[in-house]
């Protein structure tokens, strides 16, 4: 069965301060550490591109863990922001770490969803075509598509890229997963002409309406409670979102990981970033993820530890 | 186990002659016949955009057969040409044809090796997720981003789209896939700032060196020597390419169809428009297909007559 063997990110190190501009933006500190819980975003450089970061987050995956890479199957990208449309940026992922011709490579287009949805597609993909080493990658830089005067967006989001390696041996197995999609609202969430626009309060309702019916669905598909769970990484969209997944949920808010001030809202990359730190935990047994945001769109899965199952 | 059940597709009416292009071209009707077999290309409407390609190929769908949209679980779009990149146009379709909440939707970014791709992700994500009824668009029109100055794409590319209904009592089931990936290559076929640069040559080379090969790789995979094929459906990319695949191979080129003189090139709605027009013959038990282009990448699938195997 497959699941996840370890995780590398790239989080660029150049930073710009919301606190620094909270005078143009007309806000303040108490928005920027408690509403949207950002207080820096993290961007790359200019001539870093889509599948550089991703690049860059499989060199760090190769310091923890040996890749053969002439191993490798399978290589998705999540991302909505290539390099350009054509070719798709897993060829060129393919073509950085000279990865074997027999590789199968390509892109998904999902956005905040998509790590989670990304988990399916490569463990049902790899599974069903025989195959036993993959990578998942997620980059999505948002910062090529940010008004910077746009404060709905310049201080929310920032750049980074996450690959996961996804063995038959895995850390941990992936278990049942739920969908959704709401079409006719993803106009709260657009790109044209290279510029994002988000209608900040149409997501919140979203997700905040939404995935606490999702967490109940899946907790019952899986034949477990909430109390079960060990560990929440729900998409780092925004402080004030996932404190109010917590009061509407009632989960212990130990349990729930958010801790994106250094950087900001990392789009797909959010969950895995997280998921790398506490992979190697060996207390926790379920770890509950959901995704949400453009489209719109959520996926949730709970991870299983393969050594505590 | 999950195959296909029926196709629809959609080519815009609409037609530029490439007989009435042939001075401005320098060029003649024995290229335009011989060598790419295209005399004119389906072109679509400006206030038609990629989601709505795939809207019209859904409706002449439902002509064929009645789709109960509420059942249907997982929808996929395979596009590099969507409506704009944030969201995702399978969210647009999900709108559009008012599907229900629970559906997974995303876009997968690949060219000409999409639908082949596509439907080893779409059958693979059906069956370990348990769901029994998706469909598998192609929409990518190239009009959007045709030079029409360019001899190399100008003359070859056409507009349309398709999608394939997915079930689990299907008409064809899928068998083994191949798949392949030459990052290195990838920029004989790219876009940069909206504009498609298409170096022919070496697009063709690719095809005529790898293609050969995979068919004998697949065919073995298979268990099937390439006398039981019925039917060879390889991406539509040119008279020129079809013809160098049957000298190469020894297919009996009756069992060859090449047929987009009337449309173009329409990347990977190619396979999907011709697998519709004979998925109902009775004599065909295996249909070998084959889509290759952007990337570089391939991925071939043989197809078993879910009544006569």
């Amino acid at each position: 069965m497959i699941g996840i063997t370890e995780i590398g990110s790239y989080i660029p190190s150049k930073r710009v301060s919301n606190i620094e501009r909270k005078e143009q933006f007309d806000t303040d500190e108490d928005f920027i550490y408690n509403k949207i819980g950002v207080s820096q975003v993290a961007v790359k450089e200019a001539d870093e591109d889509t599948s550089d970061l991703a690049v860059k987050a499989f060199q760090n995956l190769e310091k923890k863990i040996t890749i053969h890479r002439n191993e490798i199957e399978a290589v998705i990208l999540i991302t909505q922001n290539p390099n350009s449309n054509i070719p798709h940026s897993s060829a060129l992922i393919h073509k950085a770490l000279d990865l074997p011709e027999s590789v199968a490579c390509f892109d998904i287009s999902l956005g905040c969803s998509g790590f989670v949805y990304g988990l399916s597609v490569i463990k049902s993909f790899m599974e069903v075509n025989g195959m036993t080493k993959g990578l998942l990658f997620t980059s999505d830089p948002y910062s090529k598509i940010i008004d910077p005067k746009d404060k709905n967006t310049a201080l929310l989001f920032g750049d980074a890229a996450s690959v996961s390696y996804l063995t038959d041996n895995p850390v941990y197995t992936i278990g049942n997963f739920t969908f959704g999609t709401i079409g006719k609202e993803s106009s709260n969430l657009t790109c044209n002409k290279n510029i994002l626009s988000m209608n900040g309060r149409g997501i919140f309702n979203f997700a905040a309406k939404y995935i606490p019916v999702d967490i109940k669905n899946l907790l019952s598909k899986s034949n477990l409670n909430i109390q079960d769970i060990d560990k929440f990484i729900f998409h780092q969209g925004s402080k004030y979102i996932i404190d109010t997944l917590i009061k509407r949920t009632g989960i212990d808010d130990g349990k729930v990981i958010f801790d994106i001030e250094d950087y900001g809202n990392t789009v797909s990359s959010s969950i895995p970033i997280i998921l790398e730190r506490i992979l190697h935990d060996h207390n926790n047994k379920y770890i509950f993820i959901s995704g949400f945001g453009v489209g719109l769109s959520w996926s949730s899965n709970i991870l299983i530890n393969n050594k505590l199952k």
